[in-house]
């Protein structure tokens, strides 16, 4: 409903009438209409948080942020995201729920991954890994949500490779 | 008004009632609440862009980037922010004032200073210092909207750090 009308004008109604039942029925699982579009967007990428293992941690990151950031440019999906985020700016509940499981929840086998390319001594053991994925995210949203450039596989794997590498490995974008 | 009641609650009504004038005079000067939002933040943040220069591009960095956290961890700054960037999303208009005045026209200095660091080969000459900003600022916007952790001075470091510096160079968080 959010890709036919935009999620401004999704509402618990709407929702509960394509679905065929009361509205009561919707608040009685879900407490606002955000938390619905969380739980839809969840389940359609339940499976992009796994990582590829080659051995080589900054090249797996690389096709893992690649292929996240397909998803985000997507005109069916980034814009939910985009939705998501922003509706949680109003809505605190939502907000708290977007970081448990969209944010922490997803990104925790991208983080199991890491931890074990560092006790491999692939990555600096001193690392904050889940501070690293904030920096790496966030570019991606910034590009998603202030529309500042292509969400492309170049700017996946500047990304990474400024975090992991450092400014004298990246090529210009 | 924002600070009072909250950006939901403003409306162009309130705010041409607040000014004492009509609402077609706001909506002479500004097409939306959004804008008139857009346009008193810029006043805001007019002079923070400003860079330090002690000849030290990093440690430059790290000061600026440490005096904009402060700015966004402020209850009466961050979450206006937050409120605009969401209206963005369902706001095509606000969405392309907001690149181009608050994120390019703001950062331009900044960019002027990292072209002169680049220039004096304390920085690579292929780097993408655009690209570069998304990362740095993304990372902070991270923090604002998903509230993932402190906006704090700690972090603004480690942003910095990591993508001037590299993760070897990076202490925990």
């Amino acid at each position: 409903m959010c890709r036919e009308e935009g999620y401004v004008k999704l509402s618990i109604e709407g929702i509960a009438a394509r679905a065929g039942v009361g509205k009561q029925t919707i608040y009685r699982w879900w407490p606002s209409k955000g938390v619905v579009l969380l739980e839809a967007l969840e389940r359609e990428v339940a499976d992009s948080a796994t990582l590829p293992d080659t051995g080589n941690i900054v090249a797996d990151m690389r096709t893992a942020v690649g292929n996240l950031i397909k998803r985000l440019a997507d005109p069916n999906f980034g814009p939910l995201v985009a939705a998501l985020i922003a509706e949680a700016q109003h809505d605190p509940t939502l907000a708290r729920m977007a970081l448990e499981r969209f944010v922490r929840g997803r990104r925790a086998p991208m983080v199991e991954r890491l931890r074990q390319a560092q006790q491999l001594g692939q990555l600096p053991a001193s690392l904050d890994l889940e501070a690293i994925l904030e920096v790496i995210f966030g570019a991606l949203y910034h590009r998603l949500l202030l529309r500042s450039g292509p969400l492309d596989a170049v700017y996946a794997s500047f990304v990474v490779d400024t975090v992991f590498a450092g400014p004298s490995a990246v090529q210009k974008t």
